[in-house]
């Protein structure tokens, strides 16, 4: 059964949204933070972990399981919950992100056909078109699949943007067209840049090919300023309809998350929970921490204060310390379900404040506490 | 309190031994495998999961924690126990192993007072003495600390060997002379080769000390041959107290164990479960497997049929084959998870065993099944 997703309520003074779906009799409600698990694990974590936090959906990612172990092994295992024993819900990006990040040495040849590219583990040649990224989520059988995209550079020139939206459309109508599986649902995304135009006519072009749900792509590069990602959420939020879920792709740092939920988006995901936890980074209601910093060498403390986390709860700062500065892979393991739990955390707040009415006002005390003069 | 050990029962064919100590109003029973813990983690596991393996005693390591994070956080963090969050019995070593496996160039000097060496992480100079190394113990917090001794090469002269027993005899003594906490067991450890005379006058004369119990050291070098090791055990056991634990250090491999419990000895310790997990390997029934191998990849059964481990419980090969081909630490944990377990099981049906009076029919049938023909 596809989830279904029901809007509870726009908070009133910002188009923040409480939503929620069900999903194999339990329900979940947005906004929410979605883990990554690239290559079917969110990195050093057990499925009982990733739920003790209370995540809702979590990632895996169709390029990295395509190339490894390959779809037809995770479809012979029964799936992608099946192989990994996840029994919440799942969704698979598209594949193109990697394809255009990752791919070997960067060199791809974009047809309208699909992408030439290497692989980046032995540098074979792959072709990756938008029927193939369906095809593939289909076999995984994630609970939410992503039409294939083409994630252009942050700063490419109007005239490339716009002949590229064109081409993602093409690209989303052809994957929607092979789209078989009737428990997935099928996200279309939305392109467009910083442009004002481009954003409207991908927004209702894309709409017009009535997809589950809707994302805001092309805001998780580097290069972008954030208010060109600003930008592009609130040129494409107005085209989209209120009934369906709204995802900001690989967005995680805590004021793009509320600044995208003031909005109107209602899912997130980001790798940076676990890839700061394996650099011994903590996100904390101060800021973010480094706990390779001697300061913390003796300091017999939680991580955070009044984190509910099974790190917190059990450890100090100075035994994370220690593990992370002697290469133990248990302390990227308890910073990993800090950083998740934080994000996690903070959206169940956001939703609070959301019922609440005060989103504003939990922004501001959030920001003031995170990115103050005190911080590191 | 120091824990107490009572011995149960002597097998009636062997010398195997079934013996049991209470800890914190928990009984644990020998013959027992200890997972090493060299950091203050078992590596990759937490000390739930520990538990949940039914592990009793776990080792640390006195030379890596005095290098990082120092013998005086740990007192201050509340010792050892408290710093991991473990509270379950701990072992410390003394250290002597990894000075002289483990040091910068494996360059040292060894003098009446102690053993100077480079760190192997800066390449500082240290000097390690029998004191010191109890000292530390002291302040980890152990509730099991052992004498310094010296690890000599397993093939030295016969000279260099009697003159090294005597040195480690000496330091027993100075160690023990400095032993203030009354919490903590010291143990005394074994030394002589595979020399009858060595053996039987190092174990008398450290008897002589009165330890809480002992060690046959010198027989984890890979150099030495098994018959070295089995010879090492055979000389020392008869000069050992009846109601005294007696640990064979560094051992964990499967026909080791047995012939050790066969021998008389209680419990043993070795890194090979968890290294092997990160190595890819697996402990089964029938042998070693290496879960690299391609002919893994789709099969969708357990590690090990019949493991009550959290991994076979949960995870097929294909999947914690993908994890280590695809370099998930993820894959590494469930792998020490069950390798730990299956020493663990293999100790409990040890004691079946002897409870039984068929440890012999037991080592038969294990051997057979897991050295057989068939197997990798």
């Amino acid at each position: 059964m596809k989830l279904d997703y029901q809007l509870k309520k726009v908070e009133k003074n910002t188009k923040a949204r409480l939503g929620e779906f069900q999903y194999l009799g339990k329900t979940y409600e947005t906004p929410m933070f979605m883990p990554v698990g690239t290559q079917a694990t969110v990195k050093t974590l057990s499925p009982e972990e990733i739920k003790e936090m209370h995540a809702g959906i979590i990632l895996a990612n169709t390029y990295h399981l395509w190339l490894r172990p390959g779809m037809d092994l995770v479809e012979k295992a029964g799936g992608l919950h099946k192989f990994m024993n996840y029994d919440g819900p799942i969704l698979t990006d598209s594949g193109g992100y990697q394809v255009f990040s990752l791919a070997k040495n960067k060199k791809k040849d974009i047809t309208e056909e699909g992408v030439h590219f290497k692989s980046h583990i032995d540098g074979q040649n792959l072709f990756l078109t938008p029927e193939l990224s369906i095809q593939i989520q289909n076999k995984l059988d994630s609970d939410i699949a992503m039409s294939f995209d083409e994630c252009p550079p942050a700063r490419a020139d109007y005239e490339y943007l716009k002949a590229s939206v064109e081409r993602t459309i093409r690209w989303a109508k052809r994957g929607k067209e092979v789209h078989k599986n009737p428990n997935q649902m099928l996200f279309g995304i939305v392109q467009g840049g910083a442009h004002k135009d481009l954003r409207e006519y991908s927004a209702k072009e894309t709409v017009k090919l009535d997809f589950d749900g809707y994302s805001v792509g092309g805001v998780a590069n580097d290069h972008e300023s954030k208010e060109d990602m600003y930008k592009a959420i609130d040129y494409s939020i107005p085209y989209l309809p209120e009934n369906k879920l709204r995802y900001l792709m690989g967005i995680g740092e805590p004021i793009d998350i509320l600044e995208g939920v003031i909005r109107g988006i209602d899912i997130f995901d980001c790798v940076s929970p676990t890839r700061l936890a394996r650099h011994g980074h903590a996100l904390t209601k101060y800021g973010k921490i480094n706990l390779k910093n001697a300061k913390y060498k003796e300091e017999f403390t939680p991580i955070c204060d009044h984190c509910d986390c099974y790190a917190c709860q059990n450890y100090t700062k100075a035994y994370v310390r220690h593990l992370i500065t002697a290469n133990e892979t248990f302390g990227a393991r308890l910073l990993s379900i800090h950083n998740i739990r934080f994000l996690i955390r903070m959206t169940e707040q956001i939703r609070e404040a959301i019922k609440n009415n005060t989103i504003l006002e939990y922004k501001e005390e959030f920001i003031k506490n995170y990115y103050g003069d005190k911080n590191e």
